[in-house]
This record gives C-alpha cells, structure tokens and sequence, in this order.
C-alpha cells in the first residue's frame, strides 16, 4: 500500500501533455475554473490522457461512539442503527442520491450498538472488529480502542475495497456522536487549538456546543499518551472512522479517485494521510460543510471543496451531490473540440 | 405574461406544507443546506408538493455586438460564428455537458455577424431581426439597437418558449464582446458604479480592462437619453440578450423554473424582473462566475449561487453544471423517508 511521493517521468510528462490539452480546448485560457484541476487531477490518478470514470462506489461505514454517553450530540445514540436500516430501505439522502448518480451504495456495520433486523440485512457487510462489536468506548475516560482492534478495521476497509469494482470510492459514515471524534483527530493530526475543531455536529445549541468543548478536552487529556498516528486514531478516533481510513489507504495505493464527504470523512482521509502523506494527491474535497472547523481542515490538508451548500448531513450526502462533476471534468477534457479542431481564432 | 406578486393563499399552503415536509425528513434540520430552500422554490414554481422536472431545456443565444470594433474583448468577433458552429457539432462545452446531462440543447442565431454554413445548419433556430441581421449597432456611438428591435427580439424569445417542451428552462449565450453589453445594463439597471460592473470577460489584461472601462463609459454618455427598462434594453443591450429576456418573461410566466448561467445570462433577467419584477421567484442562479460584477449582481437580484467554481465561460455551462443539484432536491423532497416513516428518533 505505498504511493511513490515523486511522480516518475512518465506521469509528470502526462500532466504537461493534459494541461496542454485542457489549454487549447475552445475555451478562453482557464475559463472552466476549478474544473480544469480536477480534470487534470482525475487524469494524473488514473493514469490516463482520456480518464473514464469507472462503477463509482460509495461506501457508507457505520459505527457508534462511547462518548456519546456524555451527551456531545443533540440525537440519542438509538439514531445510529435507525439510519442504518433507514439507508437500507433507501430512505435515506444518501440512498436517494445514490440512486440519482447511479452510485453502488455499500453500506458497512463497523460496530453499531444495535441487534440489527431487517429484510435487506444481508445487504450490510459485516465489518465489525473484535471486542468492539457493539462500537468504541468512551475516549473522555480513556482510549477508545485498543491499537490492535485500530489496526484490525484498517484491514478490513482495505480489504473491502480489494473486493469493490470500479476506480472512484466515495466516502459516507453514520455515527452519532462522530463529530466528536473527528474534531478530537483533528486536533491532534493539525495542531490546531481544540475549539477551532469543534463544532455543532447536528445541531448542538451554544450550551451545547461549550458542553462538548468540555468534554472533548477531558477526552485530549485522558490520551495524552497517544503519539502516533495509529494511536491517535485507536485513542481518539471511531471504528467507522478507522475503517474508512483503510479504505482510503487501499483506494489511493490502487489510483483510484478518492471522493471526500463531510467532516468525519475528512477525518478518515487525515488520519490516511498521517500515515501515508501521498494519498492526498488522490483525493477530491467533495464539499466544505457547515461544520465549523470543515472548510479550515480541508484547507490545512490542500483540498479545495468543489461545492459549498452548507451542507451538514454526512452520510456521503456530499460526496455523491458533487459526483456529476468528476464525470464533468472527465467529459470536458475527453469531448471538447479544440481551436485546431473545431477551426476557432484564438485571442488576439 | 403576468405574475401574481402576493402569492394566493393556497400557493402559501403549499409553500408551508412543503416546509413542513423537509423538516421533518430523516435528517437534522437545516442539514441540507441550500438545497432545502431549493427544493421549497421549486416545489412552489411548479406548483407541486412532489415536484418532478420534466424535459429541461437549454437554449442558447448567439449575436454579435457592434463595440466589438472598439476592442472590448480579448478574442475577435470572428469567434461568435466559430463557436455557434462548435456548439452545432457537438465540440463546445455546452454541447458536451448538456450530454452528460440529458438536456434538450436549442441554439438561435439572434445576429451572428456571418454566412453560416454547416451540415447541421438547419438545428440553428433562425431568431434574427429585421434591420439587425448581422448583430447590433456599436452603442458606445448611439443605441445598440432600436426599441421595436429590441422589442421583437423579447417576442421572438417568448415565442420560442412556448414551442418548447417541459418546465425547466436553463439559459446560455454566445456573442464576442456581451460581457460589455451586461456590464452596462448592470450598471443602468442597479445603478452600481461602471467600475463595479466590468470585469475581464474573455480574460483581458490590465490594460485592456482600463481600455474597456472608458470605452463603456463613452456608450453610458452615448445613451443618456435611455430611461425606461425597454429603452436601456435597446440601447445597450444585446440581441441574444433581449432575446433571452423574452425567454425569462414567457418561461417564469408558464411556471418554469429557470436556471440562470453567468453574467450575461443574469443580465437577461434583470432586464426581464425590470419589466416583471415577480420573475426572479422563478429564477434559480446555477453559479456565481469569476467575472468581478457577477456575484454583487446576483446579490442584489437576491439570487443565491448554487456553484463558485471561478467558471467564466458563459455558454450555459454553469447552468449545465448546477442542473444535477435541481434534480437532486426534488428527489430528495419526493423519496427521503420521514422520521415517523423510518422510526427514527428525533433529537432529544
């Protein structure tokens, strides 16, 4: 799972090759904006001149947090396998859009603290981790996992994506109280002052919002001794978390294009980085959410957001609303005529 | 081609009953974002709890524009009909993303300075105007056009309409040296400073744009005499702008949503909610573009930008690119699951 840090001749000759391409399409020099890095983006991960979008998978990771025990979220924790049978019915955004897209919806148990029963339960891999099959526990009083069981869902979502077709991988979750994790890891991962990471999550009002600050800092202080990436993540992280970091990790070492949510998804791709910094050549910032500490994460980590629609849902909601513009980097790059081609004058 | 401006009373039921309706979707509320007011805005264009979008259509409108001649544009007038027969083979970026999108294209030759000749020829609607086949007049000498020029260009883009299918409309635009034309109706009809207006079109340099600012200063004294909307129209307008603007008027008056492009396509409808100011409920702005004036346009019709992808090609691309982002909304408006049809907990 390595990804060479300094292109090979043969790739950084591609970018030149693309750029001159997108350059001389019938189009005022740059005038497709943002669209045109991605459309060199996409080309330089999947390696070719004229990339084609291949069977986009989006893959939802579910788990619950101990640390919602605390009250961080304005939901009870109940919501977590509701939402998941909920996606399983395809009443969920998520289910809906990926519909829409024409999205392959897998959905990952991860470790929800429910006894699932539905009809499509089938449906739901089952990516539990031993010993934390019901989730993590609560990182206020300690870490919430254990490095091993850290380890053992970092396998299992690049596992899964070995088995998944295609070369794009959209990232989703569902965890209440999985803001909390995410801003925890992006304290420790950016070095950024805690209440510049915290946020509302789903809803939380002011009371709420300084409550959770309080508890995340009593959770900092209770896994001071974490210190690498691995043990931040096992100490401060979640299970659903951790498996979509291998998912991350499998999905950018096989060059597919990875498609970032929300902020949990950005915490997935963070701690991915943390332990291979090249995968976010990989990666699109699909949005920049609602969540305060989102749009200054992404920043940090290079990725301009392709769309912002204060959006705060998760569930990779984001991630397959902006999916039709990947295919239209991909199709403006492959389609357009150029001023040779189509005859037109250039500037003058 | 009248709007009511007080919605009657069973349009504000509705209005409230599909608030009422998103609120209570399996999602935190607000969580949505810009997309729930979406939704609301087109459930009530369409007069439709469960709206559903049928056979959009994109029409784009080509002229030429006499200031061309002062050199007003980076590129020469030479592109309109290059990129008019671009657009008819299929190797424009609007022909290649309204593909991708399944939108109806429709391309009208409003005054295109040339002798088209093409295999395709006859998908080109003829929409000129008598007296201004080949484009308009050079308005920074006197009016661009007459006011019954102008005026049948408005009928011409109304008629079109109501020959087309479906009930969404998505606007685009070709004509070298129209970013001039919009910046002086922008600065007539918002009454902003010319400076706040212009902007670098194609992509002028310093110098060019300094050039641009007094040439468009000289049409504003040129025109002085223009006061009613019709008669800024005429005199400084475009014949692919009155012609979209006609479209606007026809479109907002059968409850078609309308998806406004760039800069020049917002020109067309100020110039249309100058003369009906209830078209702008009907009016969705797909993007806020790069060109300076755009986005202090948008604010002051009070049109909210789906997309800031710093595009600024025109052609409809943006509206092309943001009409995923309608689609979405209904869907999410018409097949997300409630909280009590999920069983889902609501937040404590």
């Amino acid at each position: 799972m390595s990804i060479p840090t300094v292109l090979p001749l043969q790739e950084q000759e591609r970018a030149v090759r693309v750029q001159h391409a997108i350059d001389h399409k019938t189009k005022p020099l740059g005038a497709l904006g943002q669209l045109e890095a991605l459309a060199l983006q996409i080309a330089c991960v999947l390696g070719s001149d004229r990339p084609l979008l291949r069977e986009p998978q989006l893959l939802v990771c579910a788990a619950d947090h101990g640390i919602a025990a605390q009250r961080v979220s304005a939901y009870p924790a109940e919501v977590t396998p509701q939402m998941v049978l909920n996606m399983l019915a395809g009443g969920a955004a998520v289910a809906v859009l990926a519909r829409q897209q024409g999205l392959a919806l897998t959905i990952a148990n991860c470790g929800v603290n429910a006894e699932l029963a539905h009809p499509r339960l089938r449906d739901l891999r089952d990516l539990r981790v031993a010993g934390a099959e019901r989730g993590s526990a609560d990182c206020s009083l300690g870490p919430a996992m254990r490095e091993d069981q850290a380890e053992q869902a970092l396998r299992q979502g690049a596992a899964l994506v070995r088995e998944l077709p295609g070369n794009a991988l959209l990232l989703g979750e569902m965890g209440i109280a999985n803001s909390s994790a995410a801003a925890l890891l992006m304290c420790r991962l950016s070095g950024l002052p805690l209440a510049d990471c915290v946020g509302r999550g789903t809803g939380l009002d002011d009371a709420g919002l300084l409550h959770k600050q309080a508890v995340l800092a009593r959770a900092l202080a209770a896994n001071r001794q974490a210190q690498t990436p691995l043990q931040i993540l096992a100490a401060l992280g979640g299970l659903e978390i951790a498996t979509l970091a291998g998912a991350v990790l499998q999905a950018a070492s096989e060059r597919r294009v990875v498609l970032v949510d929300g902020f949990i998804s950005t915490a997935a791709v963070a701690v991915a980085a943390a332990l291979q910094p090249a995968v976010l050549e990989r990666c699109v910032a699909a949005h920049a959410s609602a969540e305060s500490g989102h749009a200054r994460w992404l920043a940090r980590l290079g990725l301009r957001p392709l769309l912002q629609l204060d959006l705060r849902l998760g569930e990779g909601s984001g991630a397959a609303l902006a999916w039709p513009l990947l295919e239209s980097a991909c199709r403006l790059l492959n389609e357009m005529a150029s001023f040779a081609s189509a005859g037109v004058s250039q500037r003058e």
